[in-house]
């Protein structure tokens, strides 16, 4: 099983009330807070901590940003590379990802930032292509408005062949470093990329050396049509989010499918959904602790990045007032939420209201919540496993840094046990770590 | 005195021969490499570690990159900012200040970059603003050819209104963090840019809380007529070449009066020339060692740099072919270096082999030279500062780490000793640091 651990670089978690927890610690702003995560994370020998990104602030809730700022609704938002390199500092063999738009950035200088990460911390590395689809992000880069999503995906496409190429332009007996003859690498062993698209063009050679990992690892989100295509293509771990194991499972085989499809092995690529988990000692006190977790929680919240993730300003409806086709037709981003809000509520107009109560976005329901003792908490890991829904979690946070605390004391021992999770790291590269332990198969589940 | 440590995220340090010296390391992608650095000058009690930067490997020279990598010149360049995270990790007072372009990369994401490191670190930080001169830089970020000089200065000043704007967004009491009413801060006092200039455009607001020294310190190294008036209103600490003292006391008075011009107070504007100090418990072992660095040196090395810094292939020219009237006027880039060897060599039309002797480039003779006992290089250092030819020193590196750790074992003691250097850091942030000590104009000489 892979765990990673889901991570904001800002002053809250996924969950934006996050921040008004008791054990909420309010030092963010320092590179005590994100060690004292990553320490953790590598005592609970989890695979890698990965943050996410959004280049902005939310404001399209009423065009304003003053709730965002008020409330503390991912107000903050810190560059995730530096963070993460914070973290490499404290850590032996804890996976690194971040994410870094292809939409806004430069393919050399992101191939450059993961190459140098990559070097510096052993092949620990992990980078999380996105393309960004949000009007505030736009803004602030200076474009009107973002790329179609077929147009990013065509970009992101050349965006990855540079990158890629890049990565490999050192053959890995490239360099000599011979004092006494001055030579240093073999030309001959370095190559110029010499890309040329219809978007982007770069020319090399790059000036990093192969990592020990060969290349950093590449994570990918994409659930839609396109965004399918282009994870089977180049994604060794894909993030995804799944309501319920039903519909998990059935998706989970269609992405191991496109990846065999796209010629590559699936046993290589690896679909972890998001989930909560609020473990406890007692079952009563677990659920307890999700019982204060969830009464945090504030509408405003849910507004906020319902009108931020579909670019479409909630505070122009009424709470009761059914959104129209044309509305709804007006929403880009992540479609996703909107199917969702529709299937659940059963109404092909549903309104504000519905979609608080049905999209999960802001709350604690927006992943699967797995909440409990050890035994129940590692029972339902394991029926998603078993179900063949996932090949591991990415665990985002009620709270920072108590939800990762109590699931390194609680879950994982038991995890450990039955057999479900690794007592150590494989090695030292990350590639090394996600790669499938040799005869996984034939495990033995004793203690049960 | 000011002194800062003139550092390459590379192979070498600005002496391309630096790696083949018998006392460098050859860990230069590790992070150890960095932090032993970092702990190095913080013990000196250095203001600042600076890292230069350039967006690609020299391949001018005979329109390849084969000597570049053959020999180490310049050929690896990891990002500065992530190596400057991993030396902020291991240090409490030592500035941390890195070169981004304002050519290649975002405002939004230049100021995000730093100001996550100034927030990290608590106010150490430092960004050294350049105009991308090169066209193996434009060929890996995709442009056919670098801006034209004065367009890119243009540019520069709305990249800096940009970048200066956001780290200026919130207000020092906007955070509240008050979990009780969930106020996290005040929507009043946190601004947006909403900049729209001729060539660059964003919106707002900024993502990070300002730091602890308000915003980080603006570093500057343009010595053209241009860059001056850039400078003058801009920089807070100002990187020189000054080949000798009576020059450089002339550009120090006419950089203070532009500063005073600009309507700014000369006395925080720092200016602070590159020099190589070579030193030794005895004059004639730093002489000897200046010798075995010196002999380090090949010819490739300069004319790989010489043809990158001018963006001309200098192996069109045979060693004692005189440069055309044409020619020379087709070089772009640092043409102060022409002006020099010009000058130098008495020949308005130099050969290779006059440019290979006079430019000093890839020598350490490219800056000023210190070298001798720990009171030779003291006095050479006092000539300077009494001469008001600078406010202190960059220090380019002969080796790595060796340069910087006799510096600080032979030479800190001694400018100490003289009350020409601090004992200890005046406060936790770099401008702090670099503020002019109360009364220093009063200061004692003892002990000469």
């Amino acid at each position: 099983m892979i765990l990673v651990a889901f991570l904001q670089a800002q002053n809250c978690s996924n969950y934006p009330a996050s921040w008004r927890h008791p054990d909420a610690r309010g030092d963010f702003l320092s590179a005590a807070y994100y060690q004292h995560i990553a320490r953790t994370l590598e005592a609970g020998k989890f695979h890698l901590a990965f943050f996410d990104d959004r280049l902005a602030m939310p404001s399209s809730y009423g065009r304003s940003y003053e709730q965002a700022v008020r409330y503390g609704i991912r107000a903050v938002k810190l560059d995730a590379a530096t963070v993460l390199t914070t973290m490499g500092c404290v850590t032996e063999r804890l996976g690194l990802g971040a994410t870094y738009s292809t939409t806004y950035y430069e393919p050399f200088h992101v191939a450059r930032v993961f190459g140098t990460l990559d070097a510096l911390f052993g092949g620990r590395t992990a980078w999380n292509v996105v393309t960004s689809l949000n009007d505030s992000e736009a803004a602030n880069f200076g474009r009107a408005e973002h790329l179609a999503h077929d147009e990013r995906y065509d970009r992101a496409e050349e965006f990855m062949e540079i990158v890629t190429g890049h990565w490999d332009a050192w053959e890995p007996t490239a360099l000599v470093l011979d004092k006494a003859s001055a030579e240093f690498a073999r030309p001959e062993k370095v190559h110029r990329l010499d890309y040329s698209g219809k978007f982007l063009r770069s020319r090399g050679p790059f000036t990093i050396p192969r990592s020990p990992q060969g290349r950093p690892v590449i994570l990918q989100a994409g659930q839609s049509g396109r965004g399918r295509i282009f994870a089977a293509r180049w994604a060794e771990l894909i993030f995804v989010i799944e309501p319920v194991l039903q519909t998990a499972a059935r998706n989970y085989a269609a992405v191991k499918e496109a990846v065999a499809n796209a010629g590559r092995d699936p046993a290589q690529v690896h679909i972890t959904p998001a989930v909560y988990v609020v473990a406890a000692p007692t079952r009563t006190e677990a659920e307890e602790e999700m019982a204060r977790i969830e009464a945090l929680a504030r509408p405003e919240d849910v507004l906020e990045l319902l009108s931020e993730v579909l670019n479409f300003d909630f505070a122009r409806k009424r709470m009761d007032e059914p959104f129209t086709g044309e509305e709804l037709a007006e929403m880009t981003g992540l479609r996703a939420i909107i199917d969702r809000v529709v299937a659940q509520s059963g109404k092909p107009h549903p309104t504000v209201a519905d979609f608080i109560r049905f999209s999960g976005r802001g709350t604690p329901r927006e992943f699967p919540t797995f909440v409990g003792s050890p035994a129940d908490v590692a029972d339902q890991m394991e029926a998603w496993i078993e179900g063949k829904g996932c090949d591991g979690f990415v665990l985002a946070a009620t709270h920072v840094p108590g939800s990762y605390e109590s699931f390194v004391r609680y879950v994982t021992p038991e995890l450990q046990r039955r057999g479900l999770f690794r007592r150590d790291y494989a090695g030292p590269t990350l590639r090394e770590n996600l790669a499938p332990a040799a005869g996984v198969g034939a495990r033995t589940r004793s203690g049960r």
